[in-house]
């Protein structure tokens, strides 16, 4: 199985086993999370900031405004961190101290490159658009020359990452397992409600099937578990 | 209303009518958010990671193993960075440009203190405890000596620190209200599933009270909306 290989940043040092170099394994939670939480510095001070990504083959794109303080410093050839977290569930022990939640995450570290050409930046606003609702893109206005020049993309190459899993019950020490606590999991799931028509349409567009199957068939496709 | 007051670092500039100031807005999302990211600098990389949290007054805390790097470097007086973000739905506007994300975030900047006295850690952790489920607290062992030692609490104050919140349908261009693409928000809610008995239990333990409930009354406690 392809892997990243593990540097000195990102082999995981405490509890080991529960980490994961795979491309597959860091994939997948990078395609399942909606968002991504970029770590930049500025004059010594870290910020992490939240926002939306997307995965293309082995690169991670973010985008947003070309005036953003976040994106021009994390253009300038500045080390960043972009970290993607899917929660999945309440971990209750019989213990205080056991008590944990059930999680995957990915680290990447890296340097992002602006990208300038047109065909790419909108291959990659519309694989962000198609990874909110899949068929999205088709029902769209697509971007003009004023909005791709509004847009700054960044691209991250996935060399230097790591994901941590945490499944299952919790570990609690042998001599706890006799209390009287109950002791288990209650999974946590993001599902998407019913969608609300903007009240400034036009009577006549009725929610199309794209939009009805998002909310209907993958209410958990934008985080937690299956 | 109590508010902070915005420094030069978390005014926010880019699209300043969605920042907020105010300590009950900052509060609440806080409290919402089951975890927070951690932005902290080593070595001039930044490093960005999840964990949980929980906030007393006007103090936000976080614990780990006292074996963790991330916690040894943030309390070394360094500044630090959390950061949490609830996402609330998918914005869909007719051009593919406007389309967005529904969202509540809290950036705060500062230096930890690690936290020693016994009674504060304790403290701390059951605030933590009974943030994951209420009234979980006083059904668990609590934790012994050891496992306080094996511990470390770190307190930030709120004090540099801003909300930034989008609400509400999509902002299209004027031009393009009158295309013929279905608009609207997907409402994202993180929702509790049935909770998953440890079989490691002995069989006569029922799923207690303060777990039924929480699995059935408080699904979007967590994070979402309502």
């Amino acid at each position: 199985m392809e892997a990243v290989t593990p540097t000195e940043r990102t082999r995981l040092r405490r509890l080991p086993k529960r980490a994961a170099y795979e491309r597959a394994t860091i994939n997948s939670i990078l395609d399942e999370a909606l968002i991504c939480h970029i770590g930049f510095v500025q004059d010594g001070q870290p910020f992490t900031i939240p926002t939306l990504h997307v995965r293309q083959d082995d690169q991670l794109y973010v985008h947003g405004s070309a005036a953003s303080r976040m994106l021009k410093t994390a253009s300038d050839t500045m080390p960043i961190c972009v970290t993607v977290t899917l929660i999945d569930g309440l971990v209750l022990a019989r213990s205080a101290f056991h008590h944990s939640v059930n999680y995957r995450s990915v680290v990447i570290l890296g340097t992002a490159v602006r990208v300038d050409d047109r065909e790419a930046k909108v291959g990659m606003l519309r694989a962000m658009v198609e990874k909110l609702v899949p068929y999205r893109w088709q029902n769209t206005r697509p971007p003009t020359d004023q909005e791709l020049a509004a847009t700054m993309v960044l691209r991250l190459p996935i060399e230097e990452a790591s994901a941590k899993v945490r499944v299952g019950q919790a570990m609690d020490d042998e001599g706890d397992y006799a209390l009287p606590h109950w002791a288990g999991v209650i999974p946590l799931h993001l599902r998407a409600g019913t969608p609300i028509p903007d009240p400034r349409m036009t009577a006549d567009i009725a929610t199309p099937m794209h939009v009805l199957d998002f909310a209907r068939n993958s209410p958990a496709v934008r985080n937690g578990t299956k």
